[in-house]
């Protein structure tokens, strides 16, 4: 893609009001605009991203059998009076139509996903069952901030799963933790998973998987050294205390939660009668599980996690492109150059605009990619290398840049 | 993907209370199910439909310059005031914030695009611009009907276009009907262009794509010889008249709207205040071109054009699957089938299911794959190839199965 297509371009200046660094980064390299409180535009690089995001963790839901389906955002009223959500869920956005129905916003989908369930379960035989989808949330959200940590309107994978037996639930919670551990590691981010909150396998299960950060909304308790982790609000311990696993001195961090799992155990089978006969011929409620990533928020923990004082550095596995051309002058070099690059499917960034090579060394630090390439006069017929977070310069032929990218 | 995983079976029975034919094939073949009236569940099945048909709008879109973003369902209404909307569209979704907010859902996206482009465009040479997205829009539809032809939910590509004059804008819209054009017929759709509301060039351009179909909302008078088409409500000329450009006898035809252009001319560009400086140095508002095609909607159209008595059939384009294959026992044998088919990236459901060959063969034509593929004792080595459109019969080898599909 080149320079001009990014309709907006990088801006010189901090954005003002940004009260953390995704908010101001992600803005100032063009990634995305706000259009109010906690409601965001995606432009170009923005939604390259995304698309990344997306489909590492479609492939990692796919892998553990989820099978994704599109449930819609405006649900009847009816469905969350059954629940109890409609006047207990404070950020659940309520619409009446001009003919006076009533309708919710989705916020989350078990109110629709369990009446769509009691047609695809019967029998234990269906069981266990998995649906995901990758969709947008509104929450009514007092305090929407921290750019894209938490909005009123984000993108979110939700997967709701359908057991026999507790144990069941257990065995599949535990492949999908792997797969939530992989989804983090392919973006980028370390995730620690905290303790359930009842402190107990086999009570109600509640994970949280947590990125230690400043922009995060919650404070973890962990062991630096095991996995032991727990949010601080129902911690037992303090910091400095022994780790109750390996008696290191325990921390505290400022952290945000990128992705959850909750036990809903029979509640809402319950709610919408959702019954399957059992192997004895038993009529029975399904246990369900539910498992959230914010697909929007890891967009905004990746840049906190990743930048520096010039830009972000994006992890090659969600960079909007693997590496952005830069010419001085040189502009056949630099065609020639582009093209080979697009002939091999490397996606490239060529900020062919006619502005200062310090100008568009600025733009490049600030979006990030993980390479950078400089065509001009002084290169000659050789490329000049340079991986974003690193100082090492070198000279390589167009050859060696294909290979090295590829 | 093997059968069990499409989540939900191919009903019996035709679903009660379906009014059309995409209603009811889409729902009995397990694409969707209607959560109410106008919004609806996309299933395994839909969603892959979903996907081809998005995916071959954005090429397209793509291939006339126009730039991807993503912009948010949830709007302040200050700008929706400032274009009246917010008083004047009877289909706004309006919602009242617990803090006494009001915001509306997003029913068309001039109300955010035209803030966004003051950035984008300062002078003449940021113009010709046009960006797109494809995006779930919201109405207040007092008849929500006709399946998924006209919801309260729905996706939209809904491109705009900004221009430094009247005649860039014609010039666009040019590129931008060819590009429509070729939209539908990868799509299997044959659209007639209706002539402008005006009935001239130069005045505000508003055309219209339409399919003729017995499920869609509006008459056309269309010549069964040349190009001319025009919509009754604004027609001077009625059934059986002369063509007024080739003097063939004109038809009437109920067909469905597939996308639609209009000219916004200055409207939203002076509600927002959007200038640039033109080439003479004067402040000038832009041009303004709006371009929509209803994602979910062409699903719809699609199905009441491509179907008979037993189900749908898919043109090969926008399939869920290529081909459908049928084991009726000689489980090894399909089994090898199937990976066979895999390995070569040939996108096929296999029905692995303990069912009659009645029942699989029913299901495969409800459905309908382009191909369907049997492996049972009397194929013996061979495999018996079916075209959906077609009643011919083949028995065919593996490796002209895998030719003829690639």
């Amino acid at each position: 893609m080149k320079f001009h297509q990014l309709v907006i371009k990088p801006l010189k200046e901090t954005p003002a009001g940004a009260d953390t660094i995704n908010h101001q980064l992600l803005v100032q390299g063009g990634f995305v605009r706000q259009l109010m409180a906690g409601v965001y535009i995606y432009l170009p690089l923005g939604r390259k991203v995304l698309d990344k995001i997306r489909e590492i963790v479609r492939e990692e839901m796919d892998g553990i059998g989820g099978k994704e389906i599109y449930m819609p955002a405006l649900h009847p009223s009816a469905n969350w009076k059954k629940t109890g959500g409609w006047d207990n869920i404070d950020v659940l956005f309520k619409i009446k139509s001009r003919t006076g129905k009533d309708y919710a916003l989705g916020q989350s989908h078990e109110e629709v996903v369990t009446p769509l369930a009691k047609e695809m379960i019967k029998s234990y035989k269906d069981l266990p069952l998995a649906v995901y989808q990758i969709q947008w949330k509104y929450r009514d959200e007092l305090r929407a901030k921290s750019g894209i940590l938490r909005g009123k309107e984000f993108e979110m994978k939700d997967m709701y799963s359908f057991h026999d037996t507790e144990e069941d639930f257990e065995q599949f919670y535990e492949q999908a933790k792997k797969a939530y551990l992989r989804i983090f590691k392919r973006l980028g981010l370390t995730a620690k998973v905290t303790e359930a909150s009842g402190g107990s396998f086999t009570d109600k299960i509640s994970f949280e998987f947590m990125v230690l950060t400043d922009a995060g909304e919650d404070d973890i308790l962990y062991c630096p050294k095991c996995d032991f982790c727990i949010n601080t609000e129902i911690a037992t311990q303090k910091e400095n205390d022994n780790c109750p696993h390996c008696k290191t001195q325990l921390k505290v961090g400022r952290a945000s939660e990128a992705g959850n799992v909750f036990d809903l155990g029979q509640k809402f089978a319950k709610d919408f009668e959702l019954t399957y006969q059992n192997k004895e011929g038993q009529k029975k409620h399904p246990i369900m599980g539910c498992y959230g990533i914010g697909i929007t928020r890891a967009m905004g923990i990746i840049v906190e996690k990743n930048h520096d004082e010039r830009g972000i550095i994006w992890p090659k596995s969600v960079a909007p492109f693997v590496t952005q051309l830069i010419n001085i002058e040189s502009l056949e070099n630099a065609q020639k150059t582009y093209d080979a690059l697009l002939e091999n499917n490397i996606e490239t960034l060529w900020d062919d605009r006619d502005e200062s090579p310090g100008v568009k060394f600025k733009d490049a630090d600030l979006i990030g990619c993980p390479v950078r390439l400089v065509v001009s006069a002084k290169t000659g017929d050789k490329i000049e290398w340079k991986q974003r977070n690193s100082e090492k310069i070198e000279l390589l032929d167009l050859a060696e840049v294909i290979a090295r990218l590829k």
